[in-house]
């Protein structure tokens, strides 16, 4: 899993229509280390923006609420609310 | 999920023939962090040069459209509006 | 697989109620060349902090433990006793 | 998918007999930007020596062909006769 | 898939119980170009140390031998004899 930082969501009204009723939000991953990348990521958690967030990515995130036939490939699974490093 | 944005088309008339009918365009990922990457998607959402688009990539993408026993990893899923970021 | 090294853990109260159980790991990838980069991993091997770790990921992760499943990507199958390089 | 274009080819004696028969190509992939990064597809489409190709990955790969049990995880999946490009 | 270069094994004794009996060799991929990365694959073709291997990724991997149920993302599939590349 990664862990993303809630930056935006987006609006896409012409789309595959199994999408319908998803929330879309912008992450950027990897904070931690070199750049960071911007990943697209339902919502399945009631993430809210500058929220830190797990998220799941590949044929698991299907598995994250019911989503088994909707086309997305990372979801949002939890809002962090500690990361304890060992620097 | 990727943003993208749609930046030509291409044309391959060898082809695997489960492709046949598929609109296949090429998009520029990763707009808003570090260096693009080019990939080629599977058009679902009718998306035009220039557009900025939703992908999702990976075994998900079958799952959009009805492509379940075709051979492609990449899919736009939608046309994206606006993006909302928090800068 | 991918090596890494257990750097810390995270808390998340607010998740996916299928992750409930899991220990999640903050592991650093890639020790051995350029930049590393950091990923969540599920432990499925009572691993420790700074211990060195065998990381499944993609589908495969959800075969390690009875996570068939579960939302997860990342899981660390092993901990490593020993590694030797030809330098 | 990705654009790549065919550098060579690999011969491998001791191999998965599920591998028999298959042709493997040499692909420098993402030629329009960055740094182009080497991968090992197994050929669908009757490519050549400098034929510019798309590639599918991952497992949408095994639906090329009739591959569905065979370890390859990427598959020349056409040979491109033009790419149009809005630079 | 990808080409690499056995540099080394590893051991772990405290591993998931599904991984007894596989052998784990340390490979550098993508030596032709930019950087390469470390990874850890099974071994299913006798690989030695600094011999140049053929790996495939992914769920693919499961299909290599006998591991539909194995937790590993990464087999070495074939021992590569010899790379013809265009320069």
């Amino acid at each position: 899993m990664l862990i993303g930082r809630v930056k935006g969501s987006l609006w896409a009204t012409r789309k595959d229509e199994k999408l319908n009723g998803l929330k879309f939000l912008v992450v950027e991953t990897d904070e931690y280390n070199g750049p960071s990348t911007t990943i697209v990521a339902a919502d399945n958690a009631g993430a809210g923006l500058d929220d830190l967030v797990l998220i799941t990515t590949g044929s698991a995130a299907r598995l994250s609420g019911n989503q088994q036939e909707i086309p997305v490939d990372a979801v949002i699974v939890g809002v962090i609310d500690s990361v304890e490093m060992d620097e």
